[in-house]
């Protein structure tokens, strides 16, 4: 019951100067409404007039070395730690640029580095007041008087960032030869603040074909250091340590009513990652930037609007300040955000903002040398990237769908063209069938952690989308819900403790990721109104799911605060002399009833018991992998990793049926085959059944009312039905 | 060069009325010069004016039920927590005998219950006042009136050991029938003490046969909890919970200056085990104890002694007090301390206790039907026991071995009774060989956590020396060096900030175990005079090897607090947004030439990755398994884990070397086959070469002037040679 798939629109395409009649072409065979530009390519002068919106990429922060040159006071800056120094005692000396590219940062001792530069005893963990230490400029050398013996020291300071780390890593990784470092310069500034708006003018005025200004976010790049090999050093997709300067701190020390200290963005050299359980001032600055880079963005927004162009953000790079699901983005007035698309969950970080009248999805592959080469394969690398991102879609579309790179690469594997046609005609068929109508939700699940609404959808990456060891088995949980059937909202510990009702209509929490970190919360389980709320929810018929180490935090002859709930410990080796009698596998539960023994638990967890009373489905050599409990009327479901995979989304999906009680809700719009998913959408009277892979499969169907019929659908197949 | 081993002597044996004759045969072929009874068995008339000492097994705490009745409030008390019970708010019932043998304890609600229990909430973290609870006796059942609604509580509460745990556990596991319940007394209790010291001359003097007392040890049984099935529930070889009464708390109150709370014993119902980083208030209780129990302990020595008898100690169930290591101990005057010896670092526990005329090991395995049956193979545990305690025992050897059991099956195993009389012979000749001559040591290792020499060579033990998951891989160090020619001492966080020169002999530290317990340290690393006294002595030419998660407490920066001299981190997270390069590893390092790909480290650990300055020897899937780095004039090294085997033996054999610069020491007194070792005894002119496995061994010996000769031994062999 296909339906006709021939309409254009919703679709964005790279253009360049030596590929007119490619643009042309593709426009007219992927149904293409809109062009771009990238950077390194030119928009050309044949397609100004052309039936279909442009968009040209605008840099806020660099690509104007004059004025960076002309005034070095206003250059970027971002805090540094250097690393640990240990004292044979008397003078030491701390080389500051030590390990870093001398390329990228500056040191800035222009400003009052008594103030804002700190000296650390890390063994003492005190700042050394000024008069201990001092500054030799020709070595770019702190130098610490009288330290005591065998205590480790670190230097924070303020470096200027002298070469856009963006511009800086492309340059290295395309290996471009002679090229001029663009230096970022500072709008949140006075004088750089009032160039940039009349510079924009300029750029509108002087651009008069471009329809939608896309910026490429707005002020500050997120944290991006190369060490002196060139070599990426540290790098976090969050950071805001590079959103400083002793003009905006000072303004935020006015704001806070508190003194600041270096520490608040250092962190003892971890920089607030998204690990840490953030500290109160750390939280303090993000909402100071926020709220003032949403006010400077939204100038810029209104000259956008002044002159009748749309105002685009490219949600990466300079995002910092813009945090896409906080309150004060929607201030901002933008018309639109395209970010990249790496899988479901950074599908989704697109797809659920609010407050803007489209988002775009950017998708892979770009059109780059590295894939699109001879003998390359283009077309596996998009279907995996469509296929992957397309369950979170058919959750919640983006708007528009599109491409990057250099289409004359593109226009040179003729299977490509006619795959990605196929992707854009599939994806403007689903977004009508849709068409705004909320997809049925078995349940709403609530991802519990300190961060909240603020890292939805990207509570588990670190350098965006990126593998890693420790982090997959938990990004996977992200994954899996990015295209399952359930309402999934991101609450932190905060919530619950300002707001009572705030579980009132949630089925499940989930609480997922290591100890003493903020993805688990840390210190929060010692707040009593805290964990007697989250108590209370499960008692009373919630369903809580843990992950990992859920709840993980030594305390009060616990280390999972959570332990009553989900009727697991961890053994630390304080609980060594207690027995353990209960290893027997239920392997016959609810949860476990499309599992095989080809399930994996990822990284899984060392050391895990179950208490007498819970039920232990998978343990391995001892250590439980999987377990069930009651609570009350509610009950809890322990789990070591869950890995992204088809199956193990599916032991996801039964975890939180059975949690919340909601067994008998399995077999509506539920494909008996795990590797296909059915999505309804009951208001528009559709549903569609979806093959994730790349293999045909055969299943059986079940529509909300419990009929069901077998089906078997070719590989990657999405079919759409309607609802009788 | 094998000497004559015929003479007699050094060996203790088991006897019974049934078994005069084989008691006699044994005594000459084994060359055994004492006998002594054994739990179940009866000292044979005949054997009364047999030319051999004669020990007697007393149990000064039980045995007595006639008294035990007739002062029930004198019996033993232990402190139990029990389980933690979520409140739906209102009153909260809290039995307090759930889950454990009524037959074996029984609630004290005779002394104050105000005083003596507590009632914590667990999830602020305060006890409650004494007026928000009550207690109800027919069900003995802690009523707690409003609750705060989803708290979790704990009730603290003394109960009588009204069961002696020992007799309870042989009645249980030999399902013995209709046998009478030892009560355990309390002879710290003025009624009892009395009645104690009288009891004890009576036995005196109606066995005037018995030369030797072998107390089983005096006062207070180690923790041992049953569960209403009978299972072990709960046990600490080093428990100090079962040593408790109002009576004895009320001195240590005065003792201690401030007030007793029953969370010092409780601690959250980790009860103080050996994993936890022990509280002062704890530490100050073990004092008291130790200085009580040795007191009174001495009174029924005296006594022993103006009988003209000797007093033994066995160590073992009743031996709390009585920490051997401890400077206390030495004052009780015991003649003898004998113990079980399981393996190697059980036999130093004996062998290396000071202040008494002799120690005595008692091998494995006891003359039981478990391994004497029909079919069964005695010799072989008999061999495993034998050359495992040996290479202990040619450090430092007991003085005497033993046996125990019943002779009678020992008898039925000619080969068992041959094997026997060849252990014998050899002890007696390694004795003989080694007359108290310090072994050569090629360096002074300590071993570095929070218990020192308390805990020396028990540092990782749980039950005794059983195996446990989480243990084994740091055990295994113990065990090793058990054996290893290293003088080895063991010490405490107080001992380096009590003597600033503590450390100026040693030669190596070695910090082994898992983050936040008492073996690394915790919160010990935040002490800066700790730190960087240890810092210091590497810094200035010292090694130190770090086992698992050494200096593991996260602070300032840092997880494992070592990171400086170790060249290792953690990943916890915290570290994700650094990039790491360093994962090459140098398969040709001097402390992996013995390494095969078979070495193995146990449960290892995962995230552990390398700094830059550091050389990794192994990692596997970018685990960081063994690393090695230098720090000032000194050098450490990481091992994940290291399970005992002969391989990891050399493999720290070879790090010790190495971190202290001791490289060139290796080729003296060596053996090139890492099966095979060499111990010297310089002043005596002698050395011996072992073989460690049960098949024929080959290798090259090196002598202390660095000369060798290839050399091929039996199975199990020792062969002793003269020092030209
Ligand atoms: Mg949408
Ligand atoms: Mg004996
Ligand atoms: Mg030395």
């Amino acid at each position: 019951m296909k339906s006709d798939t021939t309409m254009g629109g919703r679709v964005t395409i790279p253009t360049d100067v030596d590929v007119v009649p490619e643009t042309l072409e593709l426009i007219r065979r992927w149904g293409a409404d809109a062009v771009r530009d990238c950077d390194g390519t030119d928009y050309p002068a044949g397609l100004r007039d052309l039936d279909a919106k442009v968009y040209s990429t605008y840099y806020t922060t660099r690509k104007d070395n004059e004025w960076a040159l002309a005034n070095p006071d206003e250059v970027q800056q971002c805090y540094i730690m250097t690393g640990f120094r240990t004292s044979p005692g008397g003078e030491l000396r701390v080389e500051l640029m030590q390990g870093i590219a001398q390329e990228l940062l500056r040191v800035n001792s222009q400003d009052d580095i008594t103030r804002w530069w700190e000296v650390v005893d890390r063994t003492s963990g005190l700042p050394l007041p000024a008069s201990d230490w001092s500054y030799e400029e020709e070595t770019e050398t702190v130098i610490i008087r009288n330290t005591r013996a065998f205590h480790e020291y670190t230097v924070s300071f303020l470096a200027y960032i002298i070469w856009d780390p963006v511009h800086m890593y492309n340059a290295v990784v395309n290996e471009w030869k002679d090229v001029d470092h663009q230096i970022t310069f500072d709008v949140r500034q006075p004088k750089t603040r009032a160039y940039s708006m009349k510079r924009l003018r300029n750029f509108i005025e002087n651009n008069p074909h471009v329809d939608v200004i896309r910026y490429t976010t707005f002020f500050h790049q997120f944290t991006l250091i190369f060490d002196d090999l060139r070599r990426e050093k540290y790098v976090d997709w969050y950071g805001y340590s590079a959103s400083v300067s002793p003009y905006i701190l000072e303004k935020f020390e006015q704001e806070a009513g508190y003194p600041f200290r270096p520490e608040f963005i250092i962190d003892q050299g971890y920089y607030n990652n998204q690990y840490r359980v953030p500290s109160r001032e750390f939280l303090d600055f993000v909402d100071f930037q926020r709220r003032e880079v949403a006010e400077l963005a939204k100038e810029m927004v209104d000259i956008t609007r002044e002159y009748g162009k749309e105002a685009m953000m490219f949600l990466g790079d300079h995002w910092i300040g813009t945090e896409p699901f906080m309150d004060e983005f929607q201030k901002i007035g933008l018309d639109a955000v395209v970010g990249s698309v790496g899988n479901g969950s950074t599908l989704r970080l697109i797809s659920d903002i609010k407050g803007v009248k489209y988002t775009e999805g950017r998708f892979l592959p770009y059109f780059f040398p590295d894939t699109f080469y001879d003998g390359g394969d283009p077309v596996s690398e998009a279907k995996n990237n469509w296929v992957t991102a397309r369950r979170a879609i058919l959750r919640n579309p983006v708007d528009r769908i599109g491409y990057g790179g250099y289409l004359k690469l593109a226009c040179q594997f003729p299977d490509f063209v006619d795959y990605v046609e196929n992707v854009c005609n599939e994806f403007r068929l689903l977004y009508r069938n849709i068409d705004g109508a909320q997809p049925y939700c078995a349940k709403k699940v609530a991802i519990l952690n300190c961060w909240g609404h603020m890292r939805a959808w990207g509570c588990h990456m670190v350098h965006h989308a990126l593998y890693q060891k420790p982090n997959y088995s938990y990004a996977g949980v992200i994954e899996s819900l990015s295209g399952a059937p359930f309402d999934v909202v991101f609450l932190s510990f905060d919530d619950i403790r300002k707001n009572e009702r705030i579980l009132d209509d949630v089925d499940v929490i989930i609480n997922c990721g290591d100890a003493d970190t903020a993805h688990t919360g840390g210190v929060e389980w010692e707040d009593p109104l805290v964990t007697s709320r989250i108590k209370r929810f499960v008692y009373e018929g919630g369903g809580f799911i843990g992950i990992g180490e859920p709840g993980g935090h030594q305390y009060q002859g616990r280390f999972l605060q959570v332990s009553a709930i989900l009727g697991v410990e961890k053994e630390t080796g304080f609980t060594l002399g207690y027995d353990k009698y209960n290893w027997d596998q239920d392997k016959a539960h609810f949860i476990m009833a499309d599992s095989s023994d080809l399930s994996s638990f990822g990284e899984g967890k060392k050391g895990m018991y179950a208490l007498p009373e819970a039920t232990v489905l998978v343990q391995e050599d001892r250590d439980v992998q999987l377990a069930v409990n009651s609570y009350g009327q509610g009950r809890g479901v322990y789990v070591s990793g869950l890995p992204y995979s088809f199956e193990n989304t599916r032991l996801l999906h039964r975890s939180i049926l059975w949690s919340s009680g909601g067994e008998d809700d399995l077999l509506a719009w539920f494909s008996s085959n795990y590797n296909v998913e059915v999505h309804a959408f009951p208001e528009k009277g559709k549903y569609c059944v979806v093959n994730n892979t790349y293999e045909p499969q055969k299943t059986r169907v079940y529509r909300g009312d419990g009929t069901s019929f077998e089906l078997n659908l070719d590989a990657n197949a999405i079919l759409w039905y309607e609802i009788d």
